[in-house]
């Protein structure tokens, strides 16, 4: 089965021997992933398409791909003769995959897909629409498992403690206050299904997805009991004393879908119906009670304690220090074209591999040299990878997890003279992060007010970035942490002391350069007076910013003031770690303009 | 009945013949009116509280009125000795009185209103809440009416045709646009409630409530009739003509209730139940399809067609013409203690009055010296009129209806030397005013985004202001018109070219004194490129602002900039319409900073 036709045609088999008109193949894992293990990407098995993100379905004699924006040239030449046709998401005039197979299938008839990978709520909305046709929806099945022969196996590396002078807070801790929001919300059962929020709460890493420190699991909470679900031979005996300390029950990952049978009737569930799959919810008897809420965790993650803000500024200073190194790499060896955008990618993770507490990149670094910049979720590679010229910008997004904390830094540098549109362009984007940096705001204020602050001075020239300006960083967790954000999308969110948000603001010239600046600051409080309490933000990111191509003019006082008082702040803190030759750098590069 | 208590007691009698457990009188019309004729003001009669907003709950033993915060004192000394309560609604410990009717009821109660005073969406949830006890709801009964002896009656001024010339757009074609609405929403019938909406389209005003040029009226449209109820004696024999010459049937206003109730099987009716009563709906018979969406002509009001702005631009010239002799005025007089709040606020009518358009004031004057102006909705009387002093801020927020336009305009003006703060807090909000006055912003923009253009350099020195940034204003009918608006408030309603809106930041500290700088500005296209759409404000507002207490060194220099050519505007668009002495005192007022 090596051509992409013979496993449609493999799964139309199955499907006919289950009596199922379509099914669905998602980029989704059984926990409301960003980042999927190998064991889940059977959307590309089954379609050849590599991309992130798409969803492909097949019918008894039609298929479809819905890829979105990023991904039409990509998708269009990767199933070219597949026998698949390419639904354009996102587009106004495109059917959503679900009003296609309504649309596509007769009364009556059946769609499947694997109930675990996709959300209670997309279950609720695709039985809801099946409806007029009286279609039935079936969940219980995984038929791409019964033809995917060499399917890659679950991740099987152990997972380790992480240490409460990092996490700043126990697990019997965590669990008590998790109890009281269970209590409530009248809840006698919590399940959680999202990684990061297992791994946080039962302060433990893992490393089963690139980049995301967690491991497989789930978790089932009573007042008295919590049960971990988890391939038990990843966990060490030491840890699992631990946790058996703290009355946490070990079980095999396999083991939640009996215990939510289980269930006994008085229960009450508390779960996400946004990231829980359907199929747990399916197996739950009709006697318990539905509580369809947040995960409780989710919250109390994102609001980091005093320990956590400590060591997360520690982090960033190494990660500082990693950046200098690199930064002064790059002037020392761009100039004569002896760097590629493979290379720069790769030196940027040698200085952070350095550092005492690294455990990884926290995601595939973006190295993006002029026009490749422009494309915001470039990655490199062989066929991309460009020497780094001295004629246009030079963009590198970067991050690594660490022990104490998790860290993404997007610099814009330049090693050459560039034109008055360029430097325009990045005296915006610069104007855009300072306007956001040092902004106070009141308390109540969400995430789509503040991001006037940032994109402000860029609409004010008729220019826009299409995507959001800052999200939440996890703590030696997932890079992009909810549920506070900073765009132009209403979510009802508020801005919480604690919280940490990157601001990167952005311009994005199609087939020219690519411009972001991004730092991670905290939420602090500024005042508290007879007009309310008002926010501000507190620097976490200490790396100098490119000041060759501003544009002084363009700058207001305040902005320079801040940048000025920004350099010296980035010189004091990284000057102690640095040589003597770092030292020279690093004052040249946070010299005031 | 002299005597709250006697009232209250007529009111209970009536109750109790009716079987009646509570009775809600709350501070509103049939028509889901901003202000309310006399006819309507039952709640102060049977209370005795004045306030513009409240709302008394009658019991068998207990009595409760709902007031903001703007009247809490007020409230309680109005009500004092009458065996009302006061409930301080807002705070975040008091009850809803609807949860209160429930709570105070026993099982199997009735509860009972003027149906026709409060929309369906409040009945619905009234119904919901009083299911836990199961109490019913009584809306067929005005029993207030049974034992108001001396109630108001209902206006009966004319109305007077709204001339095609400042519309834009005839009855006709409005009928078609409504009528293509209808049809897109699958509805064979549109009731309109809201008397602006029902003036607009149909091309009339009227004298019904102070400073609201429309008059009592309901409309029923279906594809092929369209009919006005409205008290028939107050159209005259030529405006009858021309509503029949467009097939437009004037009806008695009580004609409605039979409409509704005789309306065909097959009928879909398409309704606010925001606005609309739910008494209305209650008539529907069980057959008719209830489609629930704004009332139609409320975006069409708001997108304002060529004719109209420009129209309103010039009725705004003519405004501003009035406020540089009142201006002037004052500025010759109030030196040595001439002039009270009220003589200002009758020289700001009488300058309004000499304009040929001039139908009457657009809203009760705000003319408001040092401490009064820190009450955001303050009016002077005999008691509060105080002398304008020359040692702090006169404030006042006044307009006029005309029949081009309805103006909305606050200056805040000094008569001699101000302290720090007083000079500080007016630069603040002046650079809030022209940073939103000034900004770009992209199409799909919400006002909460834009908001924090004005409240940023404001809340940059941790001081807010409580209310609201803007809104749009309505032409020759209500000065408060949505539905779009500026504010903290998300409110998923973009802002569109030919909306006009509202600028107006202020500052506001109690017992010392209130700033508001307010404008009105349409929205305008600025520019269209690969990034997309973007708007920016049009100038409507024609009048210096006050430049004396501004500290420059303040001010960005982009923000001097935006001032001055205002400033030049003002004058070049004034002058021509001014003696001698009045350009040179504009001149003055609109030197360059």
């Amino acid at each position: 089965m090596n051509s992409v036709s013979d496993r449609i045609n493999a799964l139309r088999k199955r499907m006919k021997e289950e009596n199922l008109s379509a099914w669905i193949i998602p980029s989704a894992d059984s926990h409301a992933s960003e980042y999927v293990s190998d064991y889940w990407r059977g959307r590309t098995w089954i379609s050849g398409f590599t991309g992130s993100a798409g969803t492909v379905v097949i019918l008894k004699d039609k298929a479809g791909l819905w890829a979105d924006g990023r991904y039409f040239i990509q998708a269009e030449t990767e199933i070219e003769d597949s026998g698949i046709d390419l639904f354009k998401f996102g587009l106004p005039d495109t059917i959503l995959f679900e009003d296609w197979i309504v649309q596509e299938l007769s009364e009556n008839a059946t769609v499947g897909y694997d109930g675990k990978v996709m959300s209670y709520d997309f279950l609720k909305t695709l039985k809801k629409k099946s409806k007029i046709k009286n279609i039935s929806v079936r969940t219980d099945l995984d038929i791409l498992n019964d033809i995917w022969s060499d399917r890659p196996s679950f991740p099987t590396e152990n997972i380790f403690d992480h240490d409460v002078k990092y996490a700043g807070k126990s697990r019997a801790e965590k669990l008590k206050d998790v109890r009281a929001e269970m209590s409530k919300k009248k809840a006698s059962h919590h399940l959680i299904t999202t990684l990061d929020d297992i791994a946080w709460l039962y302060n433990y890493r893992g490393n089963d997805i690139p980049c995301c420190p967690f491991a497989l699991a789930y978790t089932l909470i009573s007042q008295k009991e919590a049960q971990l679900f988890i391939d038990t031979k990843k966990v060490p005996d030491s840890l699992r004393k631990e946790f058996l300390n703290d009355n946490i029950e070990v079980c095999e990952y396999t083991a939640i879908d009996e215990a939510l049978s289980d269930l006994k009737q008085a229960s009450s569930l508390l779960f996400d119906p946004k990231t829980v799959n359907g199929h747990f919810i399916e197996l739950l008897s009709d006697e318990i009670l539905k509580i369809e809420g947040r995960t409780v965790t989710t919250m109390m993650k994102s609001l980091k304690n005093a320990v956590e803000r400590e060591h997360n500024k520690e982090c960033h200073r190494k990660d500082g220090v990693a950046m200098v190194k690199f930064l002064k790499f790059l002037d020392e060896n761009v100039p004569g074209g002896r760097v590629t955008e493979i290379l720069a990618s790769d030196m940027a993770e040698k200085y952070r591999s350095e550092i005492d507490t690294f455990k990884g990149l926290s995601f595939t670094t973006i190295p993006a040299y002029g026009p490749n910049a422009a494309m915001m979720h470039y990655s490199t590679c062989e066929e991309t990878s460009c020497v780094i010229g001295e004629d246009n910008f030079f963009l590198v997004d970067s991050g690594g997890q660490y022990l104490d904390g998790t860290t993404d830094i997007t610099r814009t540098m330049n090693y050459g003279p560039l034109n008055e549109q360029q430097r325009k362009d990045y005296t915006l984007v610069l104007r855009g992060h300072i306007a956001l940096a040092k902004a106070k705001f009141m308390k109540g204020a969400r995430g789509c007010q503040l991001d006037i602050f940032a994109r402000g001075p860029i609409w004010n020239e008729a220019i826009d970035y299409a995507c959001g300006t800052g999200h939440g960083v996890g703590n030696f967790l997932n890079v992009h942490e909810g549920p506070q954000s900073i765009s132009t999308r209403f979510i009802d969110e508020e801005m919480r002391v604690g919280m940490n948000i990157t601001n990167e603001p952005g311009i994005y010239r199609k087939d020219k350069w690519g411009i972001r600046i991004e730092n991670i600051y905290f939420v602090k409080e500024f005042e508290v007076n007879e007009f309310g309490t008002f926010f501000e933000f507190d620097t976490v990111t200490v790396c100098p910013i490119n000041i060759k191509p501003v544009i002084k003019e363009m700058m207001l006082s305040s902005e320079i003031e801040w940048l000025n008082n920004y350099h010296s702040y980035v010189y004091e803190q990284l000057c102690p770690y640095l040589d003597e030759g770092e030292q020279a750098w690093l004052k040249e590069n946070t010299k005031a303009l």
